[in-house]
């Protein structure tokens, strides 16, 4: 049994832009790896149709046999019974059956987890968090997804459910977000919120380096469009990262109050603004949060990158394969 | 080293407002008890002196030899080092090295915790939350405090500061909070939120029960009042009731995300609304939460009432005394 849950693992990464399948060995070692788009609005049968085909093709360009199937999605999962229950990001996904599923077409063992729990998992076992026993991961991309690692281990609560501090509110009555709620952080500070600003902003900073790369397709504006525009010292954009950073910072305070975290890790494609982000929004989590724990936390990027979530599919399979499930 | 946690402890619940030095035998009966004001104004100089003089009375009045002495306070509390780093509701507590203090003046093993950590800590054993393993504990009077059972342990982070969830932001830019900040849930949903609400409507609202009852003084209504008024039916004070435990609902609704806990206790003066504040609550929380850990949890009111401080303190010591500090 030790042997073989040391084995490699076919792992999946779904996001409600595009998935990866992989195929990763005992050591964190990717062996093969297929990128897709997700295509979320033709709902889930077609895309468990193309993640299962991608599992396969995956397998076959590794040249390995997988001792277990491992998926890494975007959504709230009741790990009890291996559900996706909804996904804000992915239309139509409540309460599909993936892991039975999967494990019909696979007949081995399949375990499903939520993203972040799997690039916290990632980043504790392989990256940032290395040696870290109480640490929040935090992915800032489209939505805002979150993980914990407590004492030591993974908490996903008693339904597997927990960690979604992307849908915690931070302003009330505040902008709508994609899970249908008013004034969540991830309204305010995702990439999502980010591209909204930069539309709202736009019309009146025709002179902006922005509005150039935009090529006057305001609506079409995107997130990495404001990143690259801030690296390169455009001062609309720089104001917009300030900004979602300065709503970042009051959800890292709220965090900090709740946890005590040794370390706060960032991923996510937002992240990708570094110390533009970073250091605005360590500024805004001092005003929240009291004076002890806003000492002791360290706010740091992911080291593992886009990786993250795959690598720690991967070892939640290991992890459950040792505990006999 | 075994029965001599199991004596009696002598244990303190320190509040702003005031406090309860007591002595507390080893299956959770209380022994002795002083009630004393807390006189915060006066600084923790003079405040102590008097603490001391009241464990000192607590002790005698018991006629038993404790082995210990705990304290539970209204605090960000360094639980390495033993401080008082500082409480929004006691002035001047800048890292008062309370446990230090008292070591010296008793010449035994001292313990100071949070209050809300206590307060979880005695429904945890004695109380509501008996045999749940993952609960939130919530205070909700003249502040809010929190405190996380989490795999059936006391969580307080590596500083001891953890579950300052009335310090977390929910309405950015909102009224302005006893810690300085601006929006806390405490700020919105605690017993000072609604004594302002009420000092806020009772100028029009001169026919309501409410008005009647503080005597014209509008300045001086208290939270009490306004329970003892909704109580009677007055509209007036429902609405008050009714519009803190939307806001309470949102606090919790977030918590339920972050935490998917199965069970959130809520204890402290406000929550003696009983069902005129849970009912809204729940309906709120409902409206922020996801479906399955919305689902999960039960919100209940503290089974040990104004004692569960006490004796949650007194099991602190013991679970500590076992661990040999």
């Amino acid at each position: 049994l030790a042997s073989r849950s040391d084995g490699p693992v076919a792992v999946v990464d779904l996001g409600g832009t595009k998935f990866i399948a992989a195929v990763v060995d005992g050591g964190g070692k990717i062996l093969s790896r297929l990128y897709c788009p997700t295509l979320s609005s033709e709902g889930p049968e077609k895309i468990i149709a193309r993640l299962s085909e991608s599992i396969r093709q995956a397998i076959d360009k590794s040249g390995e046999k997988v001792v277990a199937v491992s998926i890494a999605a975007a959504a709230i999962i009741d790990i009890k019974k291996g559900l996706i229950t909804e996904a804000p990001n992915l239309p139509r996904w409540i309460n599909v059956p993936l892991r039975d599923m999967l494990h019909e077409e696979f007949r081995m063992p399949v375990h499903l987890l939520n993203d972040a729990s799997a690039a916290a998992l990632g980043e504790h076992a392989l990256g940032a968090g290395r040696g870290i026993d109480n640490l929040i991961y935090m992915t800032v991309s489209t939505g805002i997804g979150g993980s914990l690692i407590i004492n030591g281990e993974l908490y996903q609560g008693p339904d597997g459910s927990a960690a979604e501090i992307g849908h915690t509110i931070i302003q009330i009555n505040g902008p709508k977000c994609a899970c249908g709620r008013f004034g969540c952080l991830e309204s305010l500070a995702s990439g999502t919120a980010i591209a909204r600003m930069a539309r709202q902003k736009l019309p009146s900073h025709k002179s902006s380096l922005l509005y150039k790369m935009a090529g006057g397709k305001i609506k079409g504006v995107t997130a990495e469009q404001v990143t690259v525009a801030a690296k390169k010292g455009d001062r609309l954009a720089l104001s917009i990262v300030e900004e979602a950073a300065g709503y970042l910072g009051i959800g890292l305070g709220n965090l900090v109050n709740i946890f005590n975290p040794q370390m706060i890790i960032i991923g996510g494609g937002v992240s990708e603004n570094g110390n533009m982000l970073l250091v605005p929004a360590r500024r805004a989590m001092k005003k929240i949060a009291f004076r002890l724990p806003a000492r002791t936390v360290r706010i740091v990027r992911a080291g593992l990158g886009a990786n993250a979530g795959m690598l720690g599919a991967a070892v939640y399979a290991r992890l459950q394969g040792r505990l006999g499930k």
